[in-house]
């Protein structure tokens, strides 16, 4: 029975791992017998765990996710609040810039219970992030936690058509992104951040 | 043979119209008999002077294309440097953000004459923008003009989720990027622009 678990741990672990590869070159829009193929096991093995495509991307996507706000917890670690949040920043942006499934598949497995734990540890940890760097006078005061998953989002589509030619020009706009987010910022910012009634909304009118 | 001069134009500002509508609305990926029904004109009056979808997306790439050059163009009269590339900037990521197609559709007409010619004038005409504002100490001195469109790009998408539900949002995160591009830049950019066989390379990956 051990070695029986551990077989279909491995399995799991392989088809995941298949899954993520996939996605990351081609976006989500590959099938279960792709991924099958890439692991080396059958289809019904991928089947009888992930018994619709959405269960398998929403599995993807909240493994790459929980890599994110773990890097959003551990950032809270750091003793300077400004490194802190572009440790952060760069991490997460790292992540996406590599992978074309976190950004393309999120918005369909977005309602899934396993992504909004992810999403929500990471807000409250990004939450904090801010807070402490604005406490701290090394962050603009008008930015709110929501704007940065939304401007990292922007900084990895600006580089995207980049990605096979020049995997690390992200790096370009987020230092662009980070300047404009000093407390020297020359602006105020002219339109509120996405409260979380728009955020549900938004969420639906994209998946629907 | 005036007149019918005249009803074919007539037609063929109809057709675009409504291709520019259609895609604006729900991207690229609608078939050229939708196209027809909203412009109110046959399938064959299409078909006729549009063969394929890509003449179609590439007429409507273009029309868009040029109003974005020509703000470029019309933001070089301005007295102030600054304000010339912010106006510019303003006036681009308005078009962007109401309009799906642009950003989607752009990538798969990326080679035609029209859309190439458009392209050129707006690279051109920011270049100008980009050097002017530098040599009057308004702007880091280590932006490239290519730099420009991908951060614009990168503006839409950070608020592309929010069109429906705050369709301004665009303009938060423009305001951040330009806070960016202040000469008090934090930071040296960390990787080179794009270059031209760079870009050429990338147009080539995500066409194919």
């Amino acid at each position: 029975v051990t070695q029986l678990r551990a077989d279909a741990q491995r399995n799991l672990e392989r088809v995941l791992d298949a899954a993520a590869e996939v996605f990351a070159e081609r976006g989500a829009d590959v099938s279960v017998d792709e991924v099958a193929r890439r692991a080396g096991v059958g289809h019904a093995t991928v089947f009888r765990r992930f018994p619709t495509k959405v269960a398998l991307v929403a599995a993807v996507v909240e493994q790459r996710m929980r890599i994110v706000a773990d890097a959003a917890e551990a950032a809270l670690e750091l003793d300077d609040a400004g490194a802190a949040l572009r440790e952060f920043a760069e991490e997460a942006t790292a992540l996406h810039a590599a992978d074309r499934c976190l950004v393309e598949a999120t918005a369909f497995v977005a309602g899934e219970p396993g992504v909004v734990e992810q999403r929500e540890r990471t807000l409250d940890a990004v939450g904090r992030l801010v807070r402490r760097a604005q406490d701290e006078g090394v962050l603009r005061t008008d930015l709110e936690p929501i704007d940065v998953p939304l401007l990292l989002m922007g900084v990895t589509r600006a580089a995207a058509n980049f990605r096979a030619v020049e995997p690390e020009l992200w790096r370009r706009y987020l230092a662009i992104v980070l300047d404009g987010l000093r407390p020297q910022a020359a602006s105020s910012l002219p339109v509120a951040a996405p409260t979380l009634e728009q955020i549900e909304l938004a969420r639906h009118s994209v998946a629907g």
